[in-house]
């Protein structure tokens, strides 16, 4: 089976797992601070070429020039974050246990733990985030970070913004001093899912449908040897809106959550699908307002467009759901879709009743209003119809500080990655605290795909035992050449045990 | 489906996954304090009733009383060692983001993350680690010092000792303040896969063969909403010796190799399963001697026994092995079986030839001697017939301390959790820099069950979000009521990246 990247078109599925292979073997020999160099360099090389890489994604992708400009920019930090976690060191949780003869549990022997690379990465790029969740995006820019060397399965929604993009930065990596190979690009469907069943391949990302990330993660599972699975397959994203906050800031409230429902064409995974409010709320006026400043924006590619007409069918439907902010739908002459936002209501009997047709992602920009009782248990609710999300937001009166709301934050912590208190899920900083990625069906495996606590995915945890210094890798000898920090538990504290 | 612990015959599999999923809402409302308390009252309980434990698991286990005693020394010294993480906080990992106006893409929220527990834990019991890893064991400790509810599925191997100990550890927590049903046991096979596909389970451990983890395993993989399974599956664990290391020491060396083999019947995951050394080494006699004073002990089990007499016929059926050691093997009247063991001789050629026959882990006494031709690189040899194990053992020279010896020793790392130079892998301390877990097949999922790190695998990262001071949870609030280390990203900091 061939690989099929344009820039490589001969290349078979097995050699490129291979090469990956020797490039994890010469990653292995690089100092940290080569790789982090390494890293700016990707990102410098990206910012050298962003009008070029603007121009490509806009005409791929119809997102919008400035919108691309701020992606491009995250992704050169990304980069950079990244360069600055692997200088640091600390993700290596170095832990030394000294040699103990007089241990709890008899004599213990010199002990050095770190995490490592766990190998050849494989990552299947996003079709919504051209350049962050792409070739140079946050799983990549991770993995690299970890010592690993990545194959990029790329998206054929932007195929030729993929290629230079894999040119751009596999160059730069290479010039920075990174074996060749440690960036490769495929771009052929059955390639990508033979190289996750590949033996060289350690580790796959995914960001993507639900559908595909679950069969994709079937595969990965399924091997003599399984690997993990890191899919981030979307989500409902709720938010919770009490009577006090809308009574308080009503208007602005329903005015975020269109604008939040609307950017990127509500193509976002943290897309609010669901506002839930108390019944009796008067919603349609503002909404429709908010909505009519809107402008018509293009959908992804036909495939996006789809799956999005067949979504809004299913979702309109369905009983007891009520138009309240009818969006338009045009197929242009080259098959793209142009869209405006959709919004529609439903009781929260009639959403059980309707089940997945409604409970299901719409990706685009459509929204579900849905009117609760008042003292209902949104605790509860959320346990029962959303269980798994990347983010619950949570809009309170500013009165409403009590204990029982305490419990409900918390609660809703038990049910998405992040929770956000009176805010907007959709813009997700990339920083040190952040969680992208919760319970399923959010994702498929515990971690988060943004922020430097991404870095962790591809790392195991390696125990060398009374080894000699000539013989421990450098972050784990007495001389701790990498300067990084380390956790060490001195001979003679185990008593207190 | 009944669960039929003995204790509680008439329990259903939904009542005792809806108990642990109240004790976990019960778990959340608990100080850190109070479930560090609560693990060292259960490590005192178990060494009140020591005798009484010891004397059961003796009869139930074979297992000799010296062992027994050490190894319930070692489930006490597990849970007080996580009391102290518990209580120091550091496992959190809370990272606090400044909200920053002046963030490099733009304003940044007030983002404050941290890991929790991942809700009700199933953990299937070993046969082998009656006190270790069993009903208190290190899955045990783990779990609960996450904030974890636990279900055991106890081993039917120690039926009597694994009540005993439910009653006395569950006793002890709830008396610390603990919610009732924050650890039960089942004992019925079917209710324990019963238990790992029911919603209110989020996370499974396991320690026993091959063939049960990965059906176990591909079960919490097909659930809706697919969980982590942590099996630890066993290892192989070879020990490559160098022409040097022989001329040493090599009787000395021969006879550690006996006693590892040896202790505890070899019924340990640890055990050497093969040592490798340079052809023309001669062996038999030192072997022969060492393992003459090795008395006859008892296997766990009838049914470890059978499946020992079938891995054992199938490695000595092989092409190309010869008997080193002969090895006894009897049943007594009540069909336990007495054995001393066995070593036996091959090529490497000729186990490459025979492939899993011999490849696969021989559970009992018994261990394979493989002469490799001088100049072999046995980096490669690993990776070809060994590429993932618990332990990997390299015995060199003094004066082997060249760079390709420390090449050696990072690429053992790939195929290992635990690299050993110059000892022995049986011994697993419990200590914060152990790895106890490795490459697929020796684990189904990355993590360590033994050591502080094995508390991450029960927890998940949640973020929250511009929440006010009052609705946050302790650990991340300002004025730090837990006292936890917590790491800070400062406004205005970001310019660099």
């Amino acid at each position: 089976m061939t690989a099929t990247a344009a820039s490589a078109p001969d290349r078979t599925v097995d050699d490129v797992a291979r090469t990956a292979a020797a490039a994890f073997a010469g990653l292995a020999q690089v100092a940290p601070a080569t790789r982090a160099d390494a890293l700016r360099r990707a990102a410098a090389a990206l910012g050298e070429h962003a009008d070029e890489l603007v121009a490509t994604a806009q005409v791929e992708t119809g997102l919008a020039e400035a919108r691309l400009r701020g992606e491009l920019k995250r992704t050169q930090v990304q980069l950079r974050l990244f360069a600055h976690v692997v200088a640091d060191g600390a993700y290596l949780d170095v832990r030394l246990d000294e040699a103990d003869p007089d241990f709890v549990l008899g004599p213990r022997p010199d002990l050095r733990r770190a995490l490592w690379p766990v190998g050849p990465v494989l990552n299947f790029a996003a079709s919504n985030f051209p350049f962050a969740f792409s070739v140079a995006g946050g799983d990549t820019a991770a993995a690299l970070a970890a010592g690993c060397p990545v194959i990029v399965k790329g998206h054929p929604g932007h195929p030729w913004l993929s290629e230079r993009t894999a040119q751009i930065v596999a160059g730069a990596l290479v010039e920075a001093g990174l074996p060749e190979g440690t960036l490769q690009l495929v771009t052929d469907q059955d390639a990508g899912v033979a190289l996750l069943e590949h033996p060289s391949v350690r580790a796959a990302a995914f960001t993507g449908s639900q559908r595909v990330g679950q069969l994709l993660a079937a595969r990965a599972a399924a091997r003599p040897d399984p690997v993990p699975f890191f899919g981030e397959l979307g989500s409902v994203n709720p938010v919770l809106v009490t009577a006090a906050a809308l009574e308080e800031r009503g208007d602005a409230l329903l005015a975020g959550y269109v604008a939040s429902v609307s950017g990127s064409a509500g193509q976002l995974c943290t897309k609010p699908g669901f506002l839930l409010v108390p019944d009796g709320t008067a919603y349609d006026d503002a909404v429709v307002a908010a909505a009519a400043d809107v402008p018509e924006h293009r959908l992804l590619n036909p495939s996006i467009a789809d799956g999005y007409e067949r979504r809004v069918s299913a979702v309109l439907g369905a009983d007891g759901v009520r138009v309240v902010r009818p969006g338009g739908f045009r197929r242009d002459a080259d098959g793209q879709a142009w869209v405006t936002p959709t919004f529609v209501s439903v009781s929260l009997d009639a959403l059980r009743g309707a089940g997945e047709a409604v409970l299901d992602e719409v990706f685009g920009p459509f929204s579900v209003i849905v009117e609760y009782p008042r003292g209902t248990d949104l605790a509860a609710v959320v346990g029962e119809l959303f269980p798994g999300n990347l983010t619950l937001t949570l809009h309170l009166g500013a009165g409403e500080t009590s204990a029982d709301q305490g419990a409900l934050v918390s609660a809703l912590g038990e049910h998405a990655g992040r929770v956000l208190l009176s805010g907007w899920p959709t813009g997700v900083a990339v920083t040190p605290a952040m969680q992208h990625g919760g319970p399923s069906p959010a994702t498929t495996t515990d971690g988060t795909s943004v922020g430097t606590a991404a870095i962790g995915r591809f790392l195991r945890g390696v125990t060398f035992q009374d080894a000699p210094q000539e013989l421990l890798p450098a972050p784990l000898r007495d001389d701790n050449p990498w300067d990084v920090p380390r956790t060490v538990s001195p001979r003679g504290a185990s008593a207190e045990w």
